[in-house]
């Protein structure tokens, strides 16, 4: 019995969809012991966006290490998180005319959301935080009262208070705008929503299905939430640094969020690494208020620091991303009307797009074939029905091509295998599917 | 302006107390980029156990990273991990009978007690989680709801549900055994305290106070939960990793917790890191059912592996630290009782000490004299009136003196400056000062 | 200073908008001690179904009394509880088909959806219960968890969890079969909604403003529910008992709800009296668990006997108070074409209808208005803005012909002295009035 | 099958102790179908203080209903309220000292206590009640999380949060003031016992066990509420009216609560009624706020006011309930120290008195046989291990003896049944029972 069977906890998930002991990795690839090389279109489930242990980076790390830079320092002022804080606001807060301050949180995602939601609260005395059908925030308590997933909330074992659930872009069918909805219950007294502190909205939701909300429905809700002074949080976690072909997910919206949480792809080395951007008129946090150990990372703040030197000084990384990802939606497009009769479809854009299955069976068979095939790549959505496509941004134009040509590869096969893909989906997956005068219409 | 008044929010804490830009770190030093010198007894509270900047462990750090070994990989099975939870295994749990599966957290330690809250809840179905009076474990929504501190708990804006409180050791005077008192409410069906999942303890409550429970009050601690079925979870966070003088606090008590949360000096270089240990019968997981990008911390599996094999292998460290435990208890009660007229006692265990003031004025005035003095030693307690000692524990002996010295001489000066130091000391200091039977016996 | 001013709190409300002291009462009418009289469009909230101090019911209620019948018994059995349980059997109960068993709780409708919350709670193992957009079920907190009103939400104090919030019928304009996002959300495993153990829904919204539920909507409503497994309670405080022209309101619809709260005119007399009928597979309750000092009343065992035993019979009562609800119908929607350009419309069912107008202070003036010419009527809904004409069903035809001709003399009078009616209504008000598609649809 | 049986909720209790239909009542006895008397030491669970069907004020009632005096009118000002709020202002409010305003609840003591609760939360806008061990204040939501009994609080299927609980007088053993700790935990900010808006208290707990706090212990919570801005809400529901001899039950200690809930014997005739008395700077509900259908209950008025003029207007009844309490202490004390061989101690004061046995199973042997000897008697506490003597407090001298020797027969019955009461009492038992020094203190 191996040592991962024998004491590491059930908890496991990655591990079991990719058996194998990894070694090594290197820009869009991983190898096992063995040697053998996988194609990564996972990229750490959006962290590693600039790839694994990216040479431009690594040797900032490695000689902040050698010089015995500091590695642990809790919140105290150091070089490396002066000169993150510097590069941060010169090459990317001030060109966007953004105005914001950095708190540094315990060095993930979800006690990045955590702190956000605490100081939504906070400052406008309100308890109600809204957030969307099938929105991921994070599983520790807070986060998780927020997020969506039945599984994850399940596991909590305890009430999950102080949200409230609307409908995300598109769920009541296509032509219904929900932040009419919203704005309706917030208008109305007795809607029994009680007036919320802020909103936390992912501009396109990962662990969600891939869904992404128009810019107009992100505008809409940002003027609701202006009209009814409500905070917007953008949770970026995971469509930030660059992701969606600008370098926060919400630029092309043109929405200025009060409170940005970002992490994941961050530190671009893969160090752990969280922050909160804040309106500067709302950092009403007292000293200490929200702590944590490994708030701030100061090796991440090196990597971080390189990563925006490198690829955020002017927009030329930017445009290759908006390109690939044009070329990715011209690829998917092609092989879900060309496999499936209308079983697949494709969602998302820049590079986070996915191409949505009638269930997560089927996706299943197809990431598994993938995988058959050298591909690492996940599923998501609330029926893990929908294949995710998250490679590196810096992937080059070859793998990005073989990576999907093997998975249309695996449809084609799956397709060729069984006949039986779905023609009659059943109630959830329509509602995606058709249109919303059918669905959600009165009778005659 | 510097860039941190600029644009660092104002949730920053010990860079308000320690008023520099730090640049390099070793051992039990830090310095500050003009090149001054201070003796850290703050060791990243408690994250520095093995010094900065370890050695033993940075040149197995750099020759990962200069390997492009995996720097992020969700929770993939790497050889990282395997050495890791080998040498965990060979060298930690197995020499001590602990069996115990491993969970890799989001690598902080609000994310460990989080995971081992929910746990405990799902393992037993019930809600309840009793925690201690100044216990601390963590902010994050979940693990705020055991915290003891109103200025962290006030901060949430929500509810904090699904904990109960019970008097920590000696909180109801000497004279009491406070588990006499939870045994009661848990054999009477009207107390109001619902049958719990778990209790979560500290051994010794580092920002609760340094308040060291005594063994028997953990053995009669564990023995109630035996009798009524509770989860005993350990939070050795900041006690743990040989800072009482052995690797977990609560050996020498001779207690087996079910769960036990580590993180702090795991992985030995600072780096973020967390883990939750489990008796296998509860490790009740479902697959991703608690999960986070960070999840596993590769370059810590690394570090906190080297940490293992070059200081637990055998007892020679465990001794060493033991032995300046003595050290610091026997300065401690000796500057005690020199000083201040009974303004001052010593408190603690192990390198885990602290000398309680009666306010944290006066604490505050001497710890701050002592930076002066170039030593870095924060307060903790509800009132931050106590110093709290908490070096690296490869301190030499003589730095280690030196330390002390420092405090010493700080706190003579300010008994010079002031006749003041209060003698008729208000109600809540005397809990701690007067014996039990006069604070909490009926008159008469 | 009067007593009431000297030493009642200042919560009192019904007496403000009602400055009168009032001394007796019957049939339709209320007197003041100056021998006023005023025609009661009120009913006691819904209460007074039968008019006050009914004779039929009057000479049971003294007999009673007069022979000491028990008047306070907890929850043992009595000769008049079992009178009342054999006459709600046999004529209610049997000749509809129905089957359930009588929980007696404390004698408030408040305190029946707590038993029926906490009931479906218990026998689903969910805590999630769904409730409406502008629903009421009472202040109490597990009911004001259900409720929409934000002046009662507001009051808590606390965190109002365990229930979800699903738009009414007609929320989301006429066009939109607000069941289907009920649907679709259960439907959905990451909607965020977690799984309900029941649903509480009033077929008629009386405080929430007179909304009044389609049959269809409430057979799809029912539908989703039996699809998901969800109990179905339907709140017939208010708008049973023979208000909508059945006994119960639900009736015409052909649902059957597994749990219906029975409350205000159940007693007949005004004598405080509520019970939950359940589903006899549901009737897991243990001896006890649910208990309350009032729980049952016997005196109101006496009169609601008598008013089944007098009303329900036959079907006469019924077919008079359907009658009377159409000749209101004609009314209301005279009216509300004649008069205001549009600032009126009519809304509700059987003898549960109100006229909607634009806002609050207009509605307000008509009922001030009113009340000068003796008739005493309220208004209801998240603005104050529903005139509710909720007189006793056993009015006269005369002088409900006669309340309605005040009403609308009372709106002639404020159209004539203001021009001012606003045309361009607000964003919440033409939520109502506007069609669907132009208000929830996307642009272009 | 008779209807109970068939259409009646398994939630019944009482009915299942005492199984008989029982039909007529008056003063101290009840009277079955059949005629058989029996002897009430039941008295409504506290609600019948003057006995069943008092002729005083049943003629009252009687002309009242008769005149079609007002039988529901909201909160309607009527000639009965005024007579009823001028009565207690005079005869029982100003002689006392005490300025209180008096709001109408939902005529049920729950209802009140969600009241008061709210509004204590509110005027201060803290969440936290504490409430304490073995405290029962009713089984709606709000009310429910201050109640201690885990029957009724499991049956809830939600989180009880917003409450802490304390140690009641006794409840840490004799020798210590629970008060203390109290006063410690606020007095520490990282207690993790949040500042709260209120305490509710009752002087002598009824379902708890028939715990009576000593007067020094209610001075000294007193105290401490004032010294930490807490309010003081003393329960008077059950020990209020008489029952301990006094009107109030707080009076003798010499405390001024700052709230008071009052219900069950308030109305005098076993009519649902409810009120909280608040001190006038603390009433600052708005209109409305907190409402109820049956708040005030026009009936219980006239049998309140009544109720006060014939038992209040001098100190004669007091002085008689009085005597009979210290007779009943002399025979409880005679009985306890008779029988068992230490499994009975006497407990409680005025009329509110019990014999505390070693278990729930002896207690409910006396209970039963009693009631084959025709007397009515219930148990309370934890366990039902508390034989609860509550007969009206209007029993005649002869039948206040005969109940008493009744019981004493029953037990001298069981002692000589069964040679097997324990002599080694069980962990729980022996709390009461053995010196404070020895349970809860710290072994030599």
């Amino acid at each position: 019995m191996n040592i991962f069977d024998e004491i590491e906890s059930e908890v496991q998930s990655y591990a079991r969809s990719f058996p194998r002991l990894f070694n090594r990795a290197k820009g869009e690839f991983l190898y096992d012991e063995e040697g053998n090389e996988y194609l990564d279109f996972l990229a750490g489930a959006g962290t590693l966006n600039y790839g694994h242990n990216n040479d431009l980076f690594k040797k900032e790390l490695l000689a902040y290490i050698e010089a015995d830079g500091i590695s642990h320092g809790l919140d105290l002022h150091t070089r490396a998180k002066e000169y993150f804080l510097d590069t941060l606001n010169e090459k990317i807060l001030k060109p966007r005319g953004l105005e914001y301050v950095v708190q540094f949180t315990g060095p993930t995602g979800t006690n990045a959301v955590e702190a956000a939601l605490k100081l939504a609260r906070n400052v406008t005395g309100r308890e109600n935080v809204v957030s969307f059908t099938n929105g991921f925030h994070g599983v520790s308590l807070g986060a998780l009262a927020t997020t969506g997933n039945s599984h994850h909330r399940g596991a909590s074992g305890v009430s999950l208070s102080g949200s409230s659930r609307m409908p995300y872009d598109g769920y009541l069918g296509d032509g219904i705008d929900t932040t009419a909805y919203f704005d309706k219950v917030l208008s109305d007294s007795s809607s029994g929503i009680d007036a919320p502190a802020a909103v936390i909205v992912e501009t396109v939701q990962g662990e969600g299905g891939i869904n992404a909300a128009s810019f107009e429905w992100l505008r809409n809700l940002e003027a609701v939430c202006r009209k009814h002074d409500v905070l917007l949080i953008v949770d970026d976690i995971q469509s930030g640094c660059g992701r969606t072909g600008t370098f926060f997910s919400f630029e092309e919206a043109g929405i200025k969020p009060d409170i940005v949480t970002m992490s994941k792809s961050l530190s671009g080395y893969g160090l752990p690494f969280a922050v909160v951007l804040i309106r500067p008129e709302l950092d009403q946090w007292k000293p200490g208020e929200h702590n944590g150990t490994f708030r701030g990372n100061n090796m991440a703040f090196v990597t971080a620091a390189a990563a925006i030197d490198n690829y955020w000084s002017n927009d030329e990384f930017a445009k290759q991303v908006q390109a690939k990802g044009r070329y990715i939606s011209s690829r998917l497009e092609a092989i879900t009307s060309k496999y499936g009769d209308g079983s697949f479809s494709p969602r998302g854009r820049g590079m986070m797009q996915g191409i949505y299955c009638v269930n997560g069976t089927l996706a299943g068979k197809i990431t598994r074939k993938a995988f058959a095939k050298s591909l690492m790549i996940e599923t998501s959505g609330a029926d893990n029905q929908v294949v995710k496509f998250l490679c590196p941004l810096t992937i080059s134009e070859e793998n990005l091509k073989r990576g999907i040509d093997i998975v249309e590869q695996a449809i084609a096969e799956v397709c060729a295998e069984q006949g039986d893909i779905p023609s009659e989906v059943d109630f959830f997956e329509d509602d995606y599917n058709i249109p919303a005068e059918e669905r959600f219409s009165k009778a005659g």
